[in-house]
């Protein structure tokens, strides 16, 4: 897609040349996955959530990442504090709701750092979506959850209900900012059989929002880097462990001009 | 062992399609190893330990693993929590008392959890499986043992004290409900040269428990699963970091049959 | 280095009879590949953190490790609890201040533990070891850091200040114990694409100081045997989720007389 290419050359290049440092407050299931991710395609990975280290490292930070996935009271705090400090400096803040649809504690946390304005991407899958829009949470169970049929009716609905960028993963993934719609077809359910894919993803975009301002342009690059990345592992695949290896040893060859040749898709 | 496929079969069947959803109260250290075996067979791992949203994770999950490998008081609180509404849903428990031998604070935890009568299947070495019984613990240190030469005995007496399916594991493993004895002698010591095969086969035994009632079968079976994909991992293995990568894509191909086929061991 | 074959020899064979106990207070993001890398070597690892059991688990092991990777305030009152017990038994205690440069709280902790006598042997990247000296931390940021021109300075610094062996990573790296002084120039800047490197080679030294009095020895050991590991993954290497496996794989094939003659670097 030509319209893709400068931004994501300039994404690709952004992120070899200035290492940003991402922080990420998240689970401690995904964590070395997410930090080999972030090192796969040259950031800098930083995790830390402990609330009194929060001002600091936040303000230091090029993009945080905060990720539900094995959420707990004193993250809550850390969200909090981390969140209004990035948003405070400028700083993009990526928020992956993980299981928000399995408890009334992430829901609330969620809905929180969404309506106060300092979430700049929305990544889930559509359980996670249709949860925070008070729609029928479909069909999904704990963290996982089936393809929708119209991911981007809940991308647009989503974007315009807390004035982000927001993602909506699946087989199709769908990409809105309110004004502008893409689809995302690049990626193989081969990605569903390893932990972590989802929350890589929020890595790659933490990573590629800090050098990129434009929210679309840093989601498309993240879900197509992934995606485009886990179409070369499959590859005559043996199984879910070898496609973690190779999954990583392809997202340390990313570059821009292969990465929008490479992606299918288009724009709504 | 003829008695065996049947069970497999059923049980290997039922996870590709129903991936009961396996909740995790678990160690930082494996969570990911964990979540990785669990997505290999196709089950749906979600780790979660906040006190505060253990009722309906619990209550929506079809089988919790309580492990105390990074123990701490905020997750005895989620234990409790969680295995008290799982037992009251029938849902089934599986404990892996890592290093009880090592902490008071996690004898004392385990003991409440096994004589409160919520534990289906207790799963651990001989030196943990002894501590429990008030035995000499044998020869272990830290998280892990030396094999027992008669882990039948511990077995057996820990099923009959704490009423569930006991689990012994070591070079020989050993299962019994109280009633039936089995041995299995598949595996390698290769096994113990990675962090984790002890936690992965707890995570598979949850699965196994979610759609088979028999503790049993559902023991069985995953140690066999893990034991007969770990000799096939081991084949012309160049180290450690290969054999996990082999044994993650091996999980990923069972099958009741050949399971079965590739048993070894006996009905005592 | 031929004074380094029978220190090597001796370090490689304790550590594949005695399998010494390594306890970690330790972050959740590399704790799964430091276990790995422990059980590589044939050391036997044991995460824990809740204070309640610090005594005893620092009280059974034979080395404790420090890692502030994910620091919070739990685990400070652990390090302090474990390292003292430690201590008093005559363990001996890595400490691994990651990211002391990025938070008041690391520092101040870092400091404590180095003020009061209790750590053997302190292990960082340039930036954190010139923040605990009080001097310019130089470029680096989040929990990583650019190599410094003089490595050796900020080794023997840190030996004189801090009454400890003092170890300083980078493309070289510095060992000084304050009278004696080494360069060690192995390795490959591969160890920087995947997270944990530092961290694992905190836990070769626990281990290697398990079995070693002089931390020197223990220090080169360890840098020696993770930077040989990694020159021997990166051949050919198409990635670093290969060269994660590749490293696990010839971090087991570790021989004392091998590493002596890989050594590159020198006596000072």
């Amino acid at each position: 897609m030509i319209e893709l290419e400068k931004p994501f050359c300039a994404i690709s290049q952004a992120i070899r040349q200035q290492h940003p440092l991402v922080h990420h407050i998240t689970n401690y299931v995904t964590a070395g996955f997410c930090a080999d991710a972030a090192l796969a395609i040259e950031a800098s990975p930083m995790m830390a959530d402990e609330p009194a280290e929060m001002g600091e490292i936040a303000g230091m930070s090029d993009a945080l990442v905060c990720n539900l996935g094995t959420f707990n009271v004193r993250q809550q705090e850390s969200f909090f504090l981390a969140a209004k400090t990035a948003h405070a400096k400028g700083t993009p803040v990526v928020l992956d709701p993980v299981g928000v649809m399995s408890s009334q504690l992430r829901l609330e946390t969620a809905q929180q750092l969404l309506t106060s304005g300092v979430i700049t991407i929305l990544k889930g899958n559509s359980s996670e979506g249709r949860t925070l829009l008070g729609w029928d949470k479909g069909p999904g169970k704990g963290v996982d959850s089936l393809s929708d049929a119209h991911p981007e009716k809940i991308a647009a609905a989503l974007a315009e209900t807390f004035h982000c960028t927001a993602v909506v993963t699946g087989a199709v993934d769908a990409v809105s900012d309110g004004r502008r719609h893409y689809l995302g077809m690049n990626g193989t359910p081969y990605l569903s059989r390893i932990t972590g894919a989802g929350c890589m993803t929020g890595t790659l975009m933490g990573a590629a929002a800090a050098v990129c301002q434009d929210g679309i342009m840093a989601a498309l690059w993240a879900i197509t880097c992934m995606n485009t990345a886990a179409e070369e592992a499959e590859k005559d695949c043996p199984g879910p462990g070898t496609f973690r290896v190779r999954l990583m040893d392809a997202l340390s060859h990313h570059d821009g001009t292969t990465l929008a040749a490479r992606f299918k898709g288009k724009r709504l």
